[in-house]
């Protein structure tokens, strides 16, 4: 597991020195400083992690990584397991959410089977936009109320088919990654992870998922607790934890984040699940945080939580619960205004306007 | 005046019957239901204002009011009046923010000098695909801590002028629209409207606008207070009081959303100044609300009071507050997402995919 060390010592915090080469733009871009709020702060970390004053995110994908899990054994969902390789197929086609989603946002859409329990359905009328990655590096987890979901090796494997993934999309002129998820059972494995990193209590980071009613969502909240208990002398690194309580796509998207930061990309998350992803990959390397963006608040109850952890504001709070990449598709748009204004507008000099000398920036609240 | 009453008469609440149309064609989607929050009652709205099982928002222009303000002599803008006849300039040539975000978000862009007290300054490199409509009500409002900003007839005319924009929108197939607005002062106006529709203390209602310090934003609250009193008996009517504290930009604004509401077009509104005009419309028929859709909660302290009152979600927590049709341009994006996922997503029957009765929609939170 050498290349995950490797892979790490290429990832560096952002550069402050450009993160205040673009706050000089800003003030002198015509608008009242400050004025576009957040916005200015994405397009300044855009700068800086592009190191470049006319930062392009124009060329956008969403990663989707689908993937099954053992504990759903213990019905932990509403939904039969069959479900996520139906998905599957139903993103192959163009279908779904997330299809509808980043067609409006100009994304495309890459996915990837990377440990789907069950069949693809057979995808005649496949999309050919839709970009398909077929290496599951098992049929699903374990069930891990009972023996660790994966193996060491089999985590590593998926970690760096995420970043290896990542790079390749860098490679192809790739300037800003969705992340985007599909798997029955995955809210159960993102909240035991949750609760592994934060020390939070299963109750607080445990919620319906897809929909859970009261009786399935006592049960749900028990088994993550269980297995917190059963697991605990295993959670004491993410890549143990990631083993013991984790999910392929889980490990995948981790890697994607790792990939991405050490290829200077920017990330947009989506909701709980890719949270949790991103959390691991930032417990291997703080300095990955400086490459994520907080896309939406999630209804999921867990959300909250490791956005403060992570210390991201989201953009977007529309009660969204579906996952998919649907709120990362949306938020790519939000990323691309911000940067898109920063780089195209006109600087109170170049524009003729008065004024820039009537605020004094400290005196706002 | 009649010709208000006559718009008026024509603006229908949206039928019930297409809300549950459209609610149910949701829950045969693939995905959870409700899973997507407010992105389904956005789209459900949308389905009931144009009456149509697939809905189509793709046209979408952004109308930016431009007007003066007679109360700024007060000192309450830290930025000097050109900036208003500047910034149109600069729209005219594509430089501003709005530019940049209504590109980004595929949007035209129709600025509307209704009201700029100084000389436009010339434009000889315009950006061809940025309409300009050149009608001046009058150069201005007056000081309304003197006299009435406007008479009745500007008012009337500027209401009338907006309403007519709209509907000529609508004639030209534009399937959705943003507000927007230049005018320094108009957050000091707003709020004057503000805390006349909603009976809130001026200092509940007032702030910093661009960049106010702590010094000008107790003279920006006092001013409110003595206008609300100067003028507090033609505050008792919409009308009335457009005239007596509001500006030529904000009639316009809720002329378009009268406008809107009878040509059955959805309408975005950007942060506290079009959301101020967006309440005068619906003081003059509840109906509007309707066909409204908060884009941002803008950081301006009044904003929060209006969306409240017009009970409007805001997608966006961006922290902004700079207007334009900023936060339009970025919301009328999710509207197009919202719109795009439930009219192009297959349904659990058509894309084979299993649970549809798995899940009690009363059973979730």
């Amino acid at each position: 597991m050498n290349g995950l060390g490797k892979l790490i010592a290429q990832i560096e915090p952002v550069p402050e020195s450009w993160i205040r080469r673009a706050r000089a733009r800003q003030d002198s871009l015509t608008k009242p400083p400050g004025s576009l709020g957040l916005l200015e702060k994405i397009a300044s970390r855009v700068v800086a992690i592009q190191q470049c004053l006319t930062p392009n995110v124009e060329h956008k994908r969403i990663l989707v990584f689908a993937a099954d899990h053992g504990v759903v054994e213990e019905g932990v969902s509403p939904y039969p397991q069959e479900v996520t390789a139906q998905m599957v197929a139903n993103f192959l086609r163009g279908g779904a959410a997330i299809n509808a989603m980043a067609r409006a946002a100009g994304a495309e859409v890459v996915v990837i089977n990377i440990g789907v329990k069950h069949q693809i359905p057979p995808v005649e009328d496949g999309n050919p936009s839709i970009q398909f990655i077929d290496r599951p590096v098992r049929n699903g987890t374990r069930n891990f109320l009972r023996e660790p979901a994966l193996t060491a090796d089999e985590a590593f494997a998926a970690i760096m088919m995420g970043a290896e993934i990542a790079m390749q999309s860098a490679a192809e002129g790739v300037g800003l990654i969705g992340l985007g998820e599909m798997g029955i059972g995955n809210t159960t494995a993102s909240a035991a992870i949750t609760a592994a990193l934060t020390g939070s209590p299963s109750s607080a980071v445990t919620g319906r998922g897809t929909g859970a009613d009261d009786e399935m969502l006592a049960k749900k909240q028990l088994v993550v607790a269980k297995a917190l208990e059963l697991h605990a002398d295993r959670l004491s690194d993410p890549l143990g934890m990631l083993s013991a309580i984790g999910g392929l796509e889980l490990a995948g998207l981790a890697g994607v984040c790792l990939g991405a930061a050490a290829s200077r990309i920017p990330v947009v998350l989506d909701g709980f699940i890719t949270t949790a992803a991103a959390a691991i990959a930032v417990a291997m390397c703080p300095a990955v945080a400086d490459y994520l963006f907080a896309a939406h608040l999630s209804v999921e109850r867990g959300h909250t939580i490791l956005l403060e952890r992570l210390r991201l504001q989201a953009m977007l709070n529309l009660e969204m619960r579906l996952g998919e990449g649907t709120g990362a598709a949306i938020a790519m748009k939000v990323v691309e205004s911000a940067v898109r204004s920063f780089v195209e507008m006109a600087t109170f000099d170049s524009a003729g306007v008065s004024g820039q000398d009537a605020l004094n920036p400290k005196a706002l609240n």
